[in-house]
């Protein structure tokens, strides 16, 4: 058994000992490719990755993660939600545990690995604590968390949520997946779930048992590609504030004979709101406030659109993201303000419709300094980075447990599938989160 | 037989004559309001107007104004595209013909005056004629035009130019009308049409044959409504540059992990591209420079978008208007410009699309000062106003002949089931139409 217990060591320990993670981590390549390889064999159709929720694409993402994780002599439990749990022993099983998690769900035509890339990072990291023959002072779970996207249930990382006893158990009844149309019992009974289980609301973690959660996951954006760094190591995760389905009512009219002054342009007004927010974000960004908003979805009616009509309706949706809750606070006001402006100047209405809101997901800050000094001890080259997207990790913040994120380098984006991760880059992020069990489980 | 010769007589027997037109066009109100009454009872499906070119409800628009003008005595022709024509025989049937008209088909759910009141009115003044026994020196026809609308067959007045010869033969084989997917050919033959003739590109009418083209139309704007007038005299008739599915490319990406400069967001970038055409519009406005703009169709892709997702693609449509040709022409230089700028700017690419062009329709000055002077004599407010819409008057003025234009009040717009013309406004037309007439077939 090779002595990893570094703490309070001198400097050529602790060489010794980084140099020891190194090895072990990096002798894991083959089980993080050979992960990957089937991951994809199993769940693509064509080129895009199809792990849908409660369905055969992230049932097989999950049979694969416990079988390995047998292989590796790990503890495999599963929640109410389906959730899979794979727990390498520690010396005190009683004593407050450390979670690393990510999700195995993709979205319709996705990527090979937005969230697997967090299951494979925490295998590869007890792997290699395994092979250095580490035996940690307490539990260290992998957990392979069901539907985080909100694509599937049109709600945000629900398997992370049912598992914390975070979900509401009368919104439960209501849910049924967006595509299949079936009910969330149904897909759970067929996913090994137990739906009375969940539905008592009944938490499978315990806040209180749990010293940290820690989540691997790709760069969703291209800042690490562009600056040509492996991994950074996330400061916050944005909170969101959300208006999925707004529509602007203008007027429909022949568009030949209605001079500019008399318009109630749907499509004009809708294009001015998206502007004032562009510019606001520039202002905002030049000050150094941060803020993204996107309208992803933006349609005029296609059963009453005409090349010659003034177009009455537009539908949009809205997301607006801040690191800040404060900011978030305002960002809504502005929102509104803006919405009220362009319906005055325009003559239309705006209906912003419902709205749905995520809180600001804060990093412990002394995880983030532990992630920072390895990063600088092990030689990886690294920054701080805003977490734009929503992540589980954020619904463990919210509940109260430290929290630590580090992304890894991907090309292309996410949600597509062209993602692009090199396996090297995600044994980069293994090593240090394996460096950083070492440093915080030997206690 | 009344003397209505009124040219050259003093104004004691101006005024005679003007009351002798007054009481002979008001005395076609039952006859304006019946057709228009058996025009909704035959061609409407619960509110809306349905009267598909070269369909059912408009063959029965044509065979209700055909058998209304035989009880008329007028002579009932048709064309090889179907068109219409009720001819009121004059004293030298070889003298060049006026013809007043207007077409009776209408978009899918429309409204019932848009086109039909054209033709009503060139029926009230034909049967006020012939109460009041006036016997014109030329031959007065009525044309019932088929396929204006350009939703059905995506051209632009197609029976006119038929019917003028315009059409080039080589694009009608193509031609399927969008909702039946039935070809022309199909839809011709079920309308008395004749393919083999209308393929030979044989005009029905002569240029050299006609003297002058009227037509009266309801306004589709809310001008003379707001302005409490019950007509307007038209200026000209705008031409168009149209990109009827133009796109924006740009990168699909989850929208959280993308900061603003390397977004490349295709609604971001469409809507300044609608931005700048609408400063341009106000600015052009200021300065008394005429256009319109309007985008009326505008979407993300229904089967790629998500509130999550920065959008990679917009489809819109683009028709943009002048009075002026030069005007026009610098019109459709700038959306290429604003174009290219928006692209740069914003990282996406612009496919305008395929280009279809309409020439300015121009009104005669003669017949425009002969109802600016008509309306003064009968004391019918008026004013002159651009017709932003497209009309076959202009397909008429394209061929050469002297052409003149007769807007009616209208309510609410047109090309919708709303549509809101008072018979008396038509009748107020319809006697500026006869006093024309009576005008200009003396002599």
């Amino acid at each position: 058994m090779v002595d990893l217990t570094y703490k309070h060591a001198g400097p050529a320990k602790t060489a010794a000992c980084a140099r020891t993670v190194a090895k072990a981590v990096l002798g894991q390549e083959r089980l993080a490719r050979s992960l990957f390889d089937e991951l994809r064999e199993k769940t693509s159709r064509g080129k895009g990755i199809f792990r849908d929720a409660y369905g055969d694409g992230e049932n097989a993402a999950h049979r694969l993660v416990a079988a390995t994780a047998q292989e590796l002599a790990l503890e495999v439990e599963h929640d109410a939600a389906a959730n899979t749990y794979m727990t390498m022993r520690g010396e005190d099983r009683n004593a407050p545990r450390v979670v690393i998690g990510s999700h195995l769900d993709s979205v319709a035509d996705g990527g090979n690995f937005d969230g697997a890339a967090g299951v494979v990072a925490g295998l590869v990291a007890l792997a290699a604590l395994e092979t250095a023959g580490f035996r940690p002072a307490c539990d260290i779970t992998v957990m392979a968390i069901r539907a985080e996207e909100s694509v599937w249930f049109t709600t945000t990382y629900f398997g992370s949520r049912a598992a914390l006893g975070k979900l509401p158990p009368e919104a439960l009844g209501n849910l049924r997946r967006v595509d299949s149309a079936r009910t969330l019992a149904e897909h759970l009974a067929s996913s090994g779930g137990d739906w009375r289980a969940l539905r008592s609301g009944r938490p499978h973690l315990d806040p209180t048992t749990i010293r940290a959660f820690l989540e691997v996951h790709i760069e969703q954006g291209p800042v690490l590609e562009s600056e040509k760094l492996p991994i950074g190591l996330v400061t916050g995760i944005r909170g969101n504030y959300r208006r999925p389905a707004a529509k602007v009512h203008g007027a429909y009219s022949h568009c030949g004979g209605v001079p500019r002054g008399y318009r109630r342009d749907s499509v004009v007004a809708a294009s001015e709101f998206v502007q004032a927010l562009d510019r606001l974000w520039e202002q905002w960004e030049r000050d150094g406030k941060d803020m993204a908003f996107t309208v992803g979805k933006l349609f005029t009616d296609g059963s009453r659109h005409a090349l010659t009509k003034i177009p009455g309706e537009v539908t949009f949706s809205l997301d607006v993201r801040s690191i800040d809750p404060d900011r978030l606070a305002e960002l809504e006001q502005r929102v509104e303000t803006i919405a009220a402006e362009v319906a005055e100047r325009r003559g239309v209405a705006f209906e912003l419709g419902p709205v749905t809101r995520a809180d600001v997901g804060k990093v412990d800050p002394a995880i983030l300094a532990d992630l920072i000094d390895g990063a600088k001890q092990l030689g990886i080259p690294t920054r701080r980075i805003v977490s734009g997207a929503s992540h589980d990790a954020a619904a463990f913040a919210q509940a109260g447990i430290p929290m630590g994120m580090i992304f890894v380098r991907n090309a292309n984006g996410s949600h597509n599938p062209d993602e692009d991760m090199e396996v090297e880059d995600l044994l980069e992020a293994s090593r240090l989160l394996t460096w950083w069990l070492v440093s915080r489980c030997s206690e």
